[in-house]
This record gives C-alpha cells, structure tokens and sequence, in this order.
C-alpha cells in the first residue's frame, strides 16, 4: 500500500517532472485542493478524484490516507514541491494514527526556483526561503528569519506576500531588509507562475517597498552584488569571479 | 536564435522536468560539464554533444552561447536547478559580451528538494540554502550565514560539505550551529540523490558533526522542531498546528 505524494510544479502540465507524471498515471485517485485538482485532472484520464477547499488540508490527508489502507493507489497533489510550505510533513505526522504503508514523496520544482527562471537567475547562491504568512509562525519570528538573512547578505525570496489580511507584510517586510541593503538592490516579482497571465518583473528594493502583490505572487530579493542585466534579474555566483578561480576574495566588500 | 538553460534534475531521466525534455528535444545541440552529458546521452539521439572538464564553466557557456549565435539551437545542461549553483548567471553574465540573443532558463529540481524527498519531509517551512565551498565566498561569510541561519530557526540545507581541501568543513558547520541548536537536534543527509548508490540517513546533530560526508553528498539540519518518524526527517508546518488554524501561536518556544 503506497501512498504517493506529489510536487506537480508551477501548474502547466510541462513543470511536472517524468517522475510525477508517471506517478499520477499508476495512481487510481488523485487527491488535492480543488484548484490544483482541476490543473491536472484532464491530463491523467480514469482516475478518480478527490478535492477539497484549501483550509480542510487535515481531511483531505486523512481521506488520502484511509483510501491507501483500503488498498488504493493514491496520489495527493500539492503545487511546487510537497515538501515546500506543502503537505508531505502532514501526511508523515498523521501516518502515526494509522497502521503503517508506504508513502513516497515526489519532488516537484518549487515557486523559488520556477519564478527564479521567469527573472533570469536570482537565487544563484546562498539564499533563503521564507513565508510572510503568520498564519501558524508568530510574525516576531518571521521578523527575525528576515532580519537574519538580511544582515548576512542572503538572495531571499518570500512566499505567500500578502493575503486579505496581511496586506502591508510586503512593506514590512522591505523595510526590514532595508536596514542592512539599500533602495538599489535589485529585486523581482512573479505573478502567476506557469499559468495563465504569468508576469514578471525587475525593480528595485525601494518601489519594492510600495508595491501591492497578491497571494499568487513570489518575491525575490537580491543581495549586494544581484544586478539587472536587460530587464533580468541576476545574481553572479560569489564575491570575486575569475576564470582562473583565484581565491583572492575581497571580504570586506559583504561585511555590514 | 535561442539558448536553453536546463536543469535536469537529480540525474535519472525521470528527475527532469516536461518541460526540459521537451528543451532537449527541441535542441540540436546540448553543452555541459562531462558527468552530466554522459548522463542524459542515451535519451536524446542525433543530438551533437560537447562536454568540458568540471572547471571549465566559462569556455562551455562561451562555446554555447557562439553556436547560438550561429543559428543552432543549443542547451546548457547543468544538475538540478541551473539557477542554484548552476550556470545561468554565468551565462546572462557573458551574455554582455555578445550580440542580443534569447535565453530561456528552464527549471529543475534542486538537491534540497530531490534529497529532501529522500529524507521524508526536512524542509517544510522556511529554511536557507547554503554551500559549504569558500572558492568564491569567503569562509567568514558562510560563518556568518551559517550563525545568522541558525539563530532564526530557519531549517538549514547544506551543499558542497566537503571537498578534498575542505574535509573539515561540516564539522565546522555543526559546530556553529549547534551554538544556537541541540545535539539532539534532528539531522539527515543523502548521497548521490537519484543515481546509483543512493543513500539517505536520519541522525542527530551531535552525530553529523563527527561525520565524513563526500561532495556528492546534500545535508539538512532540522530546526527546533524537526522530528525523526520512523527514520524520516520531517519538519512540521509551523510553531502550533490545529485544525481549526487558531492563531494562539507561542512565540517564546522558538525565541534563542
């Protein structure tokens, strides 16, 4: 009895890997948030599907689960990678409940690196990942993550913006940052990754700042050395680049 | 004319994305670093290779961009993400040097995620991406990364832990964080994700430190709550989980 759960990418069936594909194929259900489901569902045909509304994500594993016991091959769906903000940790900590199977987790490409190939090559380096909802980490804390990756010159790109209720993080968040990089620092924003009315777009940190973006948005932002090259957004690959790969660094240059 | 920057993934053929077999389908031509040519080879026929030793990054995007611009349609292949440690910075970097041409970066999946499957669920929520290779980063810098990653509480992703000049690096690392982390604190590490002779292994902090670790080779090291559940790895979603989402989070179990 396995239980498959699967990272299907950005959305368009082609950010799926072969791997997730052939997953979703030997499944017999597929199982997932109802828009995720509706992403995927013309492309894997006999299969049954399960789908719920975002927030009932305990019940949707569970199902996923009691359906595996009954001897089902099931896959639960999640956008980017599982195990990115997604639902593989869940279904491992409900497992417990339930006598034990198998459960296979899928990679899939994550919104930091789908988005990152939209602006060109922003992460490149050291870089972290954080999430500006506060829906189950206190902001104090997402506070300091940003703080921290900041003042150690990190590319950091955020998941999860703003929502209806969270409207200024973004602004907050900048102006966090700001304290160690300045207004220049190249930053970038996509909208839509890999579905309809996908967008993005280069900036700088200062109308970063006062920017509005959406919960369907993924932010980057550069560290010191991330440039704007056409319109793209990218950062080189260390402090001192040379092609004999001398190790001449100059550290004072990243030092705040 | 258009220049195709594909990460392929961890290294077997299902680890790539749609989207970049259908890249390397459409290429006549497909550049990379000798390993990684020999790997993809055998699924895309009549295609003209040409593969340089690991350190010659430069003269392999040099080559590639130049029959670009000849007309032929070429792909840089790099493992995993190629926007993570990988070439399309380099390449958008020297783009500069020629005339204008189209790059298209195509996603993939990194070893964070690929060997965070591997492990169960390590990642999760918010975490860093650091390497441990000081060729063109100075060690005070990813010193400085690895303290201020750690301080936050951020899960921590670590590759290039070693090298035949940097065998004590890890240790380093561990020793740094375990500044701010237990010894108990959950660990893992997977070797050779996705190709032969994968491995992966859960342990604790106090362990990984003392441990010999070779370049092929991607570690996570939990954060504060990072539990090992039947010898996975898996990070929770967030400081208090309920079903109902209640917001009454306890910030001072995470405050250092």
């Amino acid at each position: 009895m396995k239980l498959y759960i699967v990272g299907f990418g950005a959305g368009g069936y082609q950010y799926m890997t072969i791997q997730a594909k052939e997953a979703l194929e030997d499944s017999e259900v597929i199982v997932g948030y109802s828009v995720y489901v509706d992403l995927v569902r013309n492309y894997f045909i006999d299969k049954e599907f399960y789908s719920t509304s975002m927030k009932k994500e305990e019940d949707r594993c569970r199902w996923a689960i009691e359906k595996t016991l009954q001897g089902k091959k099931v896959a639960i769906i999640c956008s980017g990678d599982s195990g990115v903000y997604g639902l593989a940790s869940l279904v491992y900590e409900l497992a417990a409940d339930y006598e034990p199977f198998e459960i296979e987790v899928i990679s899939g490409v994550t919104a930091a690196l789908s988005g990152g190939a939209v602006l060109g090559a922003p992460l490149t380096h050291d870089f972290a990942v954080i999430s500006l909802s506060d829906l189950l980490t206190p902001w104090e804390l997402i506070e300091k993550r940003l703080n921290c990756s900041a003042m150690c010159d990190m590319v950091i790109c955020l998941y999860n913006p703003s929502s209806k209720k969270r409207i200024d993080y973004l602004k907050k968040a900048c102006e966090i940052i700001l304290k160690y990089r300045s207004e220049a620092t190249v930053c970038g924003y996509v909208r839509n990754i890999g579905r309809e009315g996908e967008y993005g777009k280069v900036m700088n940190l200062g109308d970063l700042k006062d920017l509005s973006v959406d919960m369907f948005t993924t932010v980057f932002i550069g560290n010191s050395t991330t440039k704007n090259l056409n319109n793209k957004m990218v950062t080189p690959r260390g402090y001192k680049i040379t092609t004999d790969f001398s190790r001449n660094v100059e550290p004072s240059k990243t030092d705040h």
